[in-house]
């Protein structure tokens, strides 16, 4: 048994302690004499273990009570469909902020239901930096303004919740956003939002779940085509268990919300996470042999690409990184070099390890 | 640690053997440092698993190479629109045989995008018995003919692959069948139909993941409003990666399909579900203190309802039966009385322990 570094982007290293009550319940879960993946979704037992991981998510993130939590399936993808199927009413067309391919994504997926507006794009800039939203505004004829908080594959961040001047008949279209890579690692305004939403193989437990966090007043107007499994509203009104839930990941992030309540919460795991951040880019910025191609004000907490400036020395690096403990270092197909993802999961120790290496490798390279 | 007789009809009992493994590895999966639910779906591992999985449903289900396999999110439940969603084409109709409350509820879903034309229908008997097909002919008009193989909470079963006489102008609609609670514990000829689906925790695994089996001429007519993740052509060329598929649940698949093939694979573990069923309804016809309402060439193998004479003993029932390791016995509640689901994994020496106490139950109330 030999646990090393773990920095794949997803499905991503996950809390040892975790792993461990899991590992040690697999087979007998609360003395019930099955696992918690053999009971039903509607036993007491389960209930209790949904209610009680919603009502973690909503303490970690202070969700106000007019927004359902939902706990869902077909992942964050699955949701580039299900949000302007659900949330379109009699709109016709979507606002977007293009800031990397999961955005790119999202509104390729979108504009099978609807016109969609790109309000700013920085894929001339190859998604390197953030756009400039000072004079942008959303368009009056959009259901709603879409964006990614945290691009997984470009490595660009937002710091904070974007804000988008209103529209020419002075309303504000409702703000979507895709947190998979970075919901639960700092510090969000659920109230900002009219959805939010997450695939949970990042920072939230095992692949095979996505969460949900809607304002109930946008549960009334999905599309008749709309699958009964991806309607909130149908499934608000069945706490998520209109059908078999994944029940296993679902008890998972309830683990997972357990440690992370028991570790100080988001303002706790914030500050490491900005320690990890700062330490990583340092070692970067501080060396001629490593580079980060993002703008220094956009460059995300969670996923840090880099390049070796002698490319040919890429294979080495893993091999060596592997040695030294640390695995799944290759940068994503799309964009090459490296990446360290350094998710919730990820201890500072990790990441020392590897700033660690990087410095070693350099030296001996 | 003690594992008792589970009878959950979903998510359900797994073999003994499979969750050994899986804790076993739980923390570092085959010397890579990372638990299976840690790494890339993408990495060659992942890929590995992945590829055998299907492999090892294709040898059991002797599946024609003119089929793709697909491992999908959303339950069978998300099937009852994906379906519609991809198999309508030009057509604005299909046929349905209703026999219980799964394909009432499919249905009520394909509603949504067809005229539903129900061919045959047992709701009149209220589900205990199957319909006499034989002068049944399937409408020219519409895409396909739907059934469920067996209803999970009637407990009816079709012994056959339906046969539906020609349409009219002399075609055959394909048949699309709902195998989620029988699929692998008896043989099928994968031939006679245009798609099987089975949503993965009664006969297959952990909840999170369906199976999808088509024929590769249907994948080309999908509804512009599918949502890309139930797309059947696009997962099909992606093997099932266009998003981040559910990990964890198909690696379980994998070694649950593996301890299949260990075991005799589907003519071995079929004649052991005929011994299970059989030793069951023995006990239950013996006595006048239990019965099963279904007509007898209609009884499920997999879920067998039973109602106690004297309904105020259900109490008493449900906490001696745990007494002797056997639980999660109690109906569906929209049933009633008892039920025992007795899928692949539960062992004959399960059942026999069921007959056993009831008859022992029987003296002693």
């Amino acid at each position: 048994m030999s646990r090393l570094f773990n920095f794949c982007a997803g499905p991503s290293t996950l809390p040892r302690s975790v792993l461990d009550q899991a590992q040690q319940d697999f087979l007998d879960w609360n003395n019930l004499g099955a696992s918690v993946m053999e009971i039903s979704h509607r036993s007491k037992p389960f209930i209790e273990i949904a209610q009680q991981a919603e009502q973690d998510l909503r303490d970690l993130l202070n969700v106000p009570d007019n927004y359902k939590v939902l706990f869902l399936q077909g992942g964050a993808y699955g949701q580039f469909s299900g949000i302007p199927l659900n949330l379109l009413g009699t709109h016709t067309q979507i606002d977007l902020i293009e800031t990397g391919t999961w955005s790119e994504k999202a509104a390729q997926c979108a504009a099978n239901y609807a016109k969609v507006n790109i309000l700013a794009t920085t894929a001339a800039q190859k998604y390197t930096t953030l756009p400039d939203l000072s004079n942008i505004q959303a368009s009056s004829e959009s259901a709603y303004v879409f964006y990614c908080s945290n691009e997984t594959i470009n490595g660009v961040e937002f710091q904070d919740t974007p804000v988008i001047l209103k529209c020419a008949n002075n309303t504000q279209p409702d703000l979507v956003a895709d947190m998979s890579s970075n919901i639960l690692s700092r510090k969000i305004n659920v109230a900002d939002y009219g959805l939010i939403f997450a695939g949970a193989q990042k920072n939230i437990g095992p692949s095979g779940l996505v969460l949900v966090i809607v304002r109930e007043d946008l549960l009334d107007r999905a599309h008749i085509h709309t699958p009964d499994v991806f309607n909130y509203a149908m499934q608000a009104q069945n706490g998520s268990m209109l059908n078999t839930p994944p029940t296993f990941s679902w008890y998972m992030v309830g683990l997972v919300f357990k440690w992370l309540k028991a570790n100080g919460g988001i303002a706790a795991i914030e500050k490491v996470n900005i320690q990890k951040a700062n330490a990583l880019y340092k070692t970067i910025d501080e060396s001629d042999f490593y580079s980060n191609p993002i703008a220094i004000e956009a460059r995300s907490r969670m996923n840090v690409p880099f390049i070796l400036k002698d490319e040919s020395l890429n294979a080495r690096f893993i091999a060596q990184a592997k040695d030294a403990g640390l695995i799944n270092l290759e940068g994503h197909r799309m964009v090459g070099g490296m990446r360290a993802s350094i998710y919730n999961a990820m201890p500072l120790d990790g990441v020392l390890t590897l700033c660690e290496f990087m410095r070693h490798f350099e030296k001996t390279s």
